[in-house]
């Protein structure tokens, strides 16, 4: 299946991106470099110089402008060629190489891969418990060999948890909790909700928990296209009124590498009002979900797509479960939107084809 | 070209599978993962959930079902899923896996692969030397990188030990030694017998042949379809009359991983009235062997594939000599056995085309 | 693009190729086998038994002939088969094995891939700088990833070293020093000249610049098809009259091993009248051209073939500078003698069509 293009995706976390040493990082199939200029500016560049396709990611930050280690030619923001060392110095007007739309939020840098008259007239969705202005925030980075879409069923998935993380997220007592989904416009949600819960250690500690209490715990996920996902954890212990509960909010954004590897960020934040503890906790949430996504998830998602090899999921003919509702909601909505992508895609080379004919007449 | 299908392969030695930790091993191009239930039987089903492609093998044995890793889907021998832990537990009636007919013997697993109404009406050879009742046996096991058919052809081959295995298994006499070979139905022999040879240390102690002294050996290789092969050795001490022999018998069973790979199996049998000697003689003969068929036949093997690649060992134009009359009879078996069941599957096919049709009148 | 056939092409340095342990190494994407036979003569095979497709570089060389390391066939240096070990020694008029032709000069092994009634009439180009019988020299060899073509763009090109060899080869006065391309018959040249640079240390030492003196460098490196060029360097010390320089003269000869990897070979000579100097001086060339070579040169082009992948490199579209010159001429002599060949071959395939269809009336 295509990729969805005309959507904000996130290139790297912030802090990745510097004006010491570029970044390379392939984004939709497509090798991208990412750098700051002199204002701190990200800049995100096709990686690949016009003149001998040398890696551009190799070269030189030199006063915001990126320096191809080859050669030496010099790139600027918006990706012309603005200074050729060599001879004459005249500049071929085929020098330069594609630049991205960016924008810097959440303490992520979010790209625009696809039509770039397209980006600025779509909103990016709001993930305000991320903004740092008024949040303390922790952030995770991993790369998974698999499709996207099957890390977002897993993140939707809300019925894993005992069987693949036994020991940190899940408990005995999931399978009774109520699943609920539904669908809006293009977001899903899916929610569960556990009563009496016995607690692993590492969620009961991040919830303040006493050892050996049992909590109602109520998870709650929402998916926007193309795979921004924020999970709400509300935690009280069993008996307790609901003001004793305490709450931690999630961004889990899913950015395709290549149609089988998935760039997954994910971050915590906590409001700055709370004090020092948020840096702690925040802290602890992002170091104790890496453990089960890098030895649990991952190489479960990577176990599936080296079963799905060539197959288009649905083509390898998944038997589904009331569980897998949102997913299969989430699934819906992409394959709608990227149809509608390549549908208005097709219009619009249609429409030039005649143009041009036109022309030539 | 395609593989024999219906056929008895061995699929895993009987102490590889177990009631603990569930094996996956890839035959004939599919996926299958084995285990024993409560009474300890051996099941073999397809390393698949239906419901998300989740490796079952990496999922627990519970109470004789197996439970995959990802949701806790639970299937039992006969490959249905027999238990949904989420929401009301209903079960799809499409949640089922492929469960492979198995039967146990000589020590090892044998699985069918083919049509499984033709399981039942298929024995199995008898290799009586390795029937556990009355023999101590040993076994070994090797993954090689090569077509099983190259495996086949190098076992069938009495020439190459003298260049491949100089120091382990052959002899400067060996190429004074008469080859034969002959064919009856679907089995071929291949028969080398030297006389008064120099045995190298591995094989004169294997046969109690006295340092220094020299031998008559004999050795017999028999071929059956798939590539099913038991290799007697006779050895007697030169001018001694054949009393004073000893003999060995081996089964060596090649199992297509993929086109381009095999599973080896072999083992060595000697009744258990010989009494305590039998046991340490047959492990010698398998360590004994382990170490020129890792060290010398493997990465001979590879390289012939290597150098095959894509390309089918026909249209390679192989130069044969005589010596080469067994495996070429091997292959040609093969090669008719193959047509045969592409044949009758064509047809059946066909039959079904024309049901299907009557139908839709 | 296809390879060049007709053409020599170094395939090993002289001192790989010996009479105790067969060279393997694949050229134009042939695997072949080199080694000497008992007068010290080289000879290249095709290295795969043509009886079970055995590498023959793993077997022995015996009295001058290859002997396969499976089942013992013997090559001599024509590529027939002499010899068969087994039973009455009967050789299958098929059983050979390509035969390459050869020479030895220069220091290196020579070889013709091409059709080899046109080997003789081929005269190898002088590099009589490298001629062991006047010179002293001493070679290297890189593998490099990367199309030969590539790695001859790199060699012609005199802009890339204050980029690519900023600390080893290149200087910050490279830029101001003027290039000049001209061609003639079959053969490049490109040329830079710089004054008063100041040199790397290790250029500097080279032409026994003093430290900290400036000096006037001029490059030239003339380029031949397929693939074969000599690079000379004259360096004299700013202000100082011509007699103060010195010279060096180095061969780098590339030669394809697929159509993604090249053998790069390289060597320096000096004349044996210089005395003991000589050796050492081109030893510390050999030694100082591999650091920037393998450390800088090789990933860049490796990095290049990485981002054309399957693009033919007209197809990606590159934008050229005035600097690139001398590398494009390279290119299109070498696309306008492989189109030649390719019609010449074509023509041949052609009247053999005309003549079969004759005979068959």
């Amino acid at each position: 299946m295509p990729f969805l293009w005309n959507a904000w995706y996130v290139a790297a976390l912030a802090c990745e991106v510097n004006s010491n040493r570029p970044l390379a990082r392939t984004l939709l199939g497509e090798a991208v470099v990412l750098y700051r200029d002199q204002a701190g500016q990200a800049v995100a560049l096709s990686d690949r110089c016009p003149h001998r396709f040398a890696p551009l990611h190799r070269g030189r930050i030199h006063q915001g402008e990126l320096e191809c280690p080859y050669h030496g030619l010099r790139f600027d923001g918006s990706g012309h060629c603005v200074h050729n060392p060599h001879g004459d110095g005249r500049i071929p007007p085929a020098a330069h190489v594609r630049s991205f739309p960016l924008q810097e939020r959440y303490g992520m840098v979010w790209i625009w891969m696809g039509e770039p008259q397209h980006a600025a007239q779509t909103d990016l969705l709001p993930f305000e418990y991320l903004n740092p202005e008024h949040n303390v925030t922790a952030s995770g980075y991993l790369r998974t060999r698999a499709h996207y879409q099957l890390s977002a069923d897993n993140l939707l998935d809300l019925s894993h948890f005992q069987f693949l993380h036994p020991a940190t997220l899940g408990s005995e007592q999931m399978s009774a909790g109520a699943c609920t989904f539904f669908e809006q416009g293009e977001t899903v949600w899916s929610r569960r909700i556990m009563h009496n819960e016995k607690l692993q250690d590492f969620v009961a500690n991040a919830f303040g928990v006493a050892p050996g209490s049992n909590a109602d715990r109520r998870l709650d996920v929402q998916w926007n296209a193309p795979g921004l996902l924020t999970i709400e954890v509300g935690v009280t212990p069993s008996g307790m009124p609901p003001e004793f509960g305490r709450m931690s909010l999630s961004g889990h954004f899913l950015t395709p590498e290549t149609d089988r590897s998935t760039h997954y960020f994910f971050a915590f934040g906590l409001p700055k009002a709370m004090g020092e503890a948020a840096g702690a906790l925040v802290e602890y949430a992002v170091q104790g979900l890496m453990e089960p996504f890098k030895n649990e998830d991952l190489p479960m998602l990577e176990a599936q797509q080296k079963a799905l090899g060539d197959s288009d999921f649905w083509s390898a003919q998944p038997v589904s479960l009331a569980m897998d509702g949102a997913a299969l909601r989430s699934r819906r909505i992409m394959e709608r939107k990227i149809a509608e992508e390549q549908r208005a895609s097709g219009m619009r080379q249609t429409t030039t084809v005649i143009d041009s004919t036109a022309i030539m007449h």
